[in-house]
């Protein structure tokens, strides 16, 4: 097979880089660093990563015990199975009102893996896509992983009509598309900024996709975690069935589920036989006990969102007002999410505040140098907490600013 | 940021390919071909798959469901519980007689991330990794759709002692080396033939993978379903802590969990950090309540795999005496794994007969050719099932023989 092989052949495998960049491209997050030296201090409010206090109701856990006792404890369907697809699909077709077909849906490892299997479809080496910032720090790794080039596009943090606001830049979004582009992340409402794309901006997002010929990667997961009506502005209220939209959701904030790692891809049901290979050839599925406990959150889940809804609405007001009263921290009030991303008058350096604030101020927070681009001068508060949590995290930090 | 953007430029945008060839490079395996053709057939027994018949034990399930009563259902370490690492380290301790640091090991989902995690850490486009066939259709997905070269070396079916042996080539390998060479992949017992290394084979391939820099994946998942010893021959016998040698491992094969997708990657402590990253950036950890049913696996299975062990080692007998003697049936008694990969007279086109012993003979079988080189003319039986079944699967077998 290698006949021709020379000694210069032999000396070139050797000297061969042990591993390959792309798996040493992406580093650890900046939210890491702060989680790990604050992780187990006693009394700490942890406000630095993106999930609730709440345990996984009840009914949830006990479809998965069920299953268990059922047996149900082998290998399984790849993309899903049907029961889960099913409910999917009646899950979309009651929130958005618009009927879908569970041949759209594929069961994923988490949100994660759905994003990373869209990434893994259409971007890798010598590709860009481009990345609205502020934003989460894992869309930034998934595409540094996957060799691609993640092309940063801020967005505007507008304070010039009083109240601050996160404003997204269509002619700096055509401007950043270039002969490598592949794709455009669209995460709204966005973790951190809470910024929420209008009916409108989705329009125009899309309307560029389809001139360009590139994939829109719509991460929705907070599209109905909003504070001033029902449901976020949704691709799925504008698109046609043919466009190249990969939808990323995940179980874990609407339902308290993110230890679970269940999650659905959404794309044209064309491609469900490649994610279908995808899937097997990374994770070989997810457990069936799994998916029965996703299936009863979506069919049963919405007396526990409404509570989960109502209690992250009201930590984020006492932590929004109560920062806003001291005069010295700057926000965008969230539209959607469960973070509040603001500025600390004096304080610009937010990775050493917020290891500072583990120790002095007894609160975990995010340091915006995490999100990239226009994120550096921020720290992210989650408020997915009790409120209880909220006023004495708030009390801390009032406190700690008056020092 | 792309200001020279010409009319060319956005052309050649629109005009690249909707997806990237590297993820629609692995097709479907042609197991799951079978598979589909047989599903929900009323009486068939199924020995396609590679997964035994029995649900997981009672104690391994009650540790998760007391995980999920006790609110475990957060995110976790990117790596792994310590208990579960601690725990892994324990039983490579006690099982290969080596004290084995928590550090080398990494939780994973299932041992399929863990091989598509060494994978794209060592092997992309451009690159080689020899893979000794007749194979587990997953080692050439896995390295198709990173974009990886599989470099088939056939084993040597040799018939020539009377007895049919699967024979390694230390010359073919050293001769299959060149210069975009990274990785030899050495599934040891081996799916589908059960070849198993001796410890001189195994010494002979770490020679050559330190002769030329290359890294050695070594999946040994079948290392303890072995018919005439304790354990398989490991590298682990042989090895020194720097080698560059990835071991894949899984839950699913010893304590009947195929289902829970819990394995974990045995690396240099080195490669930690970069293993969590990929973790993160792609499935983003291992549920807690899975990690706790390991665990009690691990610590407390071994009962329940001696069980399992003997009676495997009784339907292996049944299935082989069986058709051996019917004198059209031929193969090598498969000294680990559990599968028995054989030739029947007069039936060369594997594909077309694993379809009609569906309808023929209720009989699910795995056709050679989704193997790679030298498998196409075998059938691949699965006997981790009771021997009840597998005495009647032989009993249809024969009798479809002889008809």
């Amino acid at each position: 097979m290698h006949d021709s092989r020379t000694a210069e052949d032999i000396a070139s495998t050797v000297a061969r880089p042990t591993l390959r960049p792309e798996a040493m491209a992406a580093g650890e997050s900046g939210i890491v660093e702060v989680f790990n030296y604050g992780r187990g201090r006693q009394g700490l409010i942890p406000l630095w990563v993106g999930e609730g206090d709440l345990p996984t109701p009840a009914f949830i856990c006990d479809a998965a015990t069920r299953s268990l006792a059922a047996g149900e404890t082998f290998y399984t369907h790849q993309r899903g199975i049907p029961e889960l697809r099913d409910a999917i699909a009646r899950y979309i077709g009651r929130v958005y009102g618009v009927a879908a077909s569970p041949e759209r849906f594929n069961v994923t490892i988490g949100g994660m893996q759905a994003l990373q299997t869209a990434i893994r479809m259409i971007a890798g080496s010598g590709d860009e896509v481009i990345l609205p910032t502020p934003a989460w720090p894992n869309f930034h790794g998934a595409l540094s992983v996957a060799g691609a080039q993640p092309v940063e596009l801020p967005l505007i943090y507008d304070t010039s009509a009083g109240n601050a606001i996160w404003r997204f830049d269509l002619d700096r979004l055509a401007a950043a598309i270039g002969p490598r582009t592949r794709a455009i992340i669209v995460n709204s409402p966005a973790n951190p900024t809470g910024w929420t794309a209008t009916r409108e901006e989705i329009v125009a997002i899309l309307e560029l996709a389809r001139r360009y010929g590139l994939w829109i990667v719509a991460d929705e997961i907070y599209g109905r975690i909003v504070f001033d009506r029902e449901c976020a502005p949704s691709f799925r209220d504008v698109m046609e069935e043919e466009d190249r939209i990969f939808f990323v959701q995940t179980m874990s904030k609407n339902w308290s589920m993110t230890g679970w790692r269940v999650g659905w891809l959404e794309a044209p049901p064309e491609y469900g036989q490649i994610i279908e290979n995808l899937v097997q050839y990374s994770t070989s599925g997810v457990p069936v006990f799994a998916q029965r406990a996703a299936v009863a959150a979506l069919d049963q889940g919405e007396g526990f969102f409404a509570h989960l809804l109502s209690r992250v609405r009201r930590s984020r007001d006492i932590i929004c007002d109560g920062l806003a009263a001291t005069g010295r921290v700057h926000f965008a009030k969230p539209e959607g999410a469960f973070y509040l991303f603001c500025t600390i008058d004096g304080e610009a350096d937010t990775r050493a505040l917020a290891l500072r604030l583990v120790d002095e101020a007894g609160v975990g927070l995010a340091p915006g140098s995490a999100f990239g681009q226009g994120g550096e001068q921020f720290v992210r508060i989650c408020f997915a907490r009790k409120p209880e949590d909220m006023a004495e995290a708030t009390r801390r930090l009032v406190t700690w600013l008056a020092r």
